[in-house]
């Protein structure tokens, strides 16, 4: 790590909030040795949790707030009401230049609205993106628009391209990472004008990455390409039916080994083995998703997740900082032409 | 069975034409004990693989054509010049009543283009879709469309929902099936103007089964609904997304048993509990995608499968004949007055 970094975080937001936003800071904290934070939320409440953590405590300030953004509220409501929120301060700090970047695990609509409302977007991106990773046959592969956007013109798609493009490079440190278009099938005719003249432009453009034109539903766990690009409608679709289908084969195979007395000792057997399988597409390292295309760094975990997954996302955030993500995709956007 | 049911076979259509083909109608003969089959396709190649089975010949004529559609075919080419295919006159045969449906595994949209340009659509329905059949965590769900419209509007999707209705009922025998609409979110709020539009107009009809609103990706490996309806576009990558995650997921438990002495010693163990497993996903079980909305039966069935899925596709067709599932379509269109 060059220098230090500070990330706000919204110690409010989330199912187990604060408790696992401070345990999740402690574990990036030696992750990250020259890393700082600023915790957004009740102080006392904060406070509980971080007097377990010694050197955490040393690295850690508290910014007082006395509201929470609820998982239910509209973002609209937000934008008007929320400005006493734990949510809104964090990112605001963001604005100030006392942090970084913010991590929240609290209601995603809410936290894009006030990012787009304080940050606005990186110059020449027309529209920002959430864009995520996740284990596939080949390593990791990226997908953007993940629903920040229920439908999208071609140079949305082209922009998105790019941004995924160096997020790829940047959080999964894959040179030249190849590139599709999510589509129902290869052929140059296939899916809807906006994929179309989507493709056509990207193969005139001095793309930075490799293009390979369109991919399909399929690919996507398969890993034929590093960053899948979509709409956000088919985005969030796609990424729900493969962690929803992920979720149902996982379990069949445990219903499997419940089956028989045979196959419980089996399991005793393979245990080791399954254990490691299991890790390997464990959520929890694979948590975090990054709004993309914002004069900020912005990372929404889930809101379930447990502290593990919450220093990963803290760790997507200080990657995309470290490594100038959004300096990349502002300096493409201008040396191509596309905003 | 009522009475003698004939299926029209494309014999020349699929990877392994015609010996999967002939294969899978003895499979499907003993099956449905009255049925008949038509083979149209190369005689002499038909003949060889049929004079294998002998019953299965007593019941089988075969129309010889001299023509192949191939997998590569555009549909406008071979609505133009493939009238001589033994595709064309699998679907003319329903067409002249010689019989009741037709089975092809060859090019879906060429198969779509001729039965469309030969039976017209059913009365009522603007545009025919593509509906399937898979297993989920609670059992069996049909989802519509898989690919036959990029978009669709709310009329559209409406109707795509009556279809689904009767296909559930007809082809799984499930009773006042639950019905929900693919989206983002659960909200009423969420996705774009068709899809708050069909869930409105499906509220005030007097929808045949229970239709439960909007429901997400997960929702569909999970099984919370007996049927998802969405446009051709977000069902094609959702449906392949799904397939694709199964098998990735299968492959790296197949993976984790090669992993270790000890892993390979489990598999023994467990190897029957996980054989069931596999047989409770086999893709031969869930063969066969029908094309609803039109003047006649229609099941394609996948390029590559072997006879027992092949077998699966007929037996599709079967059901939708037998239980007058047209009919059934025609008649809800016309008493609910969405035509």
């Amino acid at each position: 790590m060059k220098e230090p970094v500070t990330i706000a975080l919204d110690a409010m937001g989330g199912d187990n909030a604060p408790q696992i936003v401070v345990a999740g800071a402690n574990i990036a904290r030696r992750r990250h040795p020259k890393i700082r934070f600023i915790f957004y939320g009740d102080e006392s409440e904060i406070e509980k949790y971080l007097s377990k953590y010694k050197r955490l405590k040393e690295v850690a300030d508290i910014h007082h707030t006395t509201a929470t953004v609820k998982p239910e509220d509209k973002p609209s409501y937000v934008l008007r009401n929320g400005r006493d929120t734990s949510m809104w301060w964090a990112v605001d700090s963001v604005k100030t230049g006392q942090s970084s970047g913010v991590v929240s695990a609290g209601n995603t609509g809410a936290l894009m609205a006030i990012s787009m409302y304080q940050w606005r977007n990186l110059t020449g991106i027309a529209r920002p993106a959430i864009a995520s990773f996740f284990p596939t046959l080949r390593g990791e592969t990226v997908m953007l628009d993940l629903g920040a956007n229920i439908s999208c013109d071609a140079d949305n798609l082209v922009q998105f391209a790019v941004m995924g493009e160096v997020y790829s490079r940047t959080i999964l440190g894959i040179e030249d990472p190849t590139v599709g278009l999510l589509n129902v099938g290869e052929e140059e005719t296939k899916g809807n004008d906006s994929l179309r003249e989507a493709a056509e432009i990207i193969k005139q453009i001095d793309f930075p990455g490799e293009f390979v034109g369109f991919v399909e539903g399929n690919d996507i766990p398969a890993g034929v390409v590093d960053v899948v690009v979509t709409d956000g409608f088919t985005g969030n679709i796609a990424l729900k039916t493969a962690e929803g289908t992920a979720t149902l084969i996982n379990g069949f195979v445990r219903e499997a080994f419940r089956n028989s007395f045979m196959a419980k000792v089996g399991y005793l057997f393979a245990k080791h083995s399954l254990d490691k399988l299991r890790s390997r597409s464990d959520p929890r390292r694979y948590n975090g998703a990054m709004f993309l295309g914002l004069n900020g760094i912005c990372v929404k975990s889930h809101g379930g997740t447990d502290a593990l997954g919450f220093a990963t996302a803290i760790g997507v955030a200080v990657d995309m900082i470290e490594y100038g993500g959004n300096q990349m995709i502002a300096d493409h956007i201008a040396r191509l032409g596309l905003s």
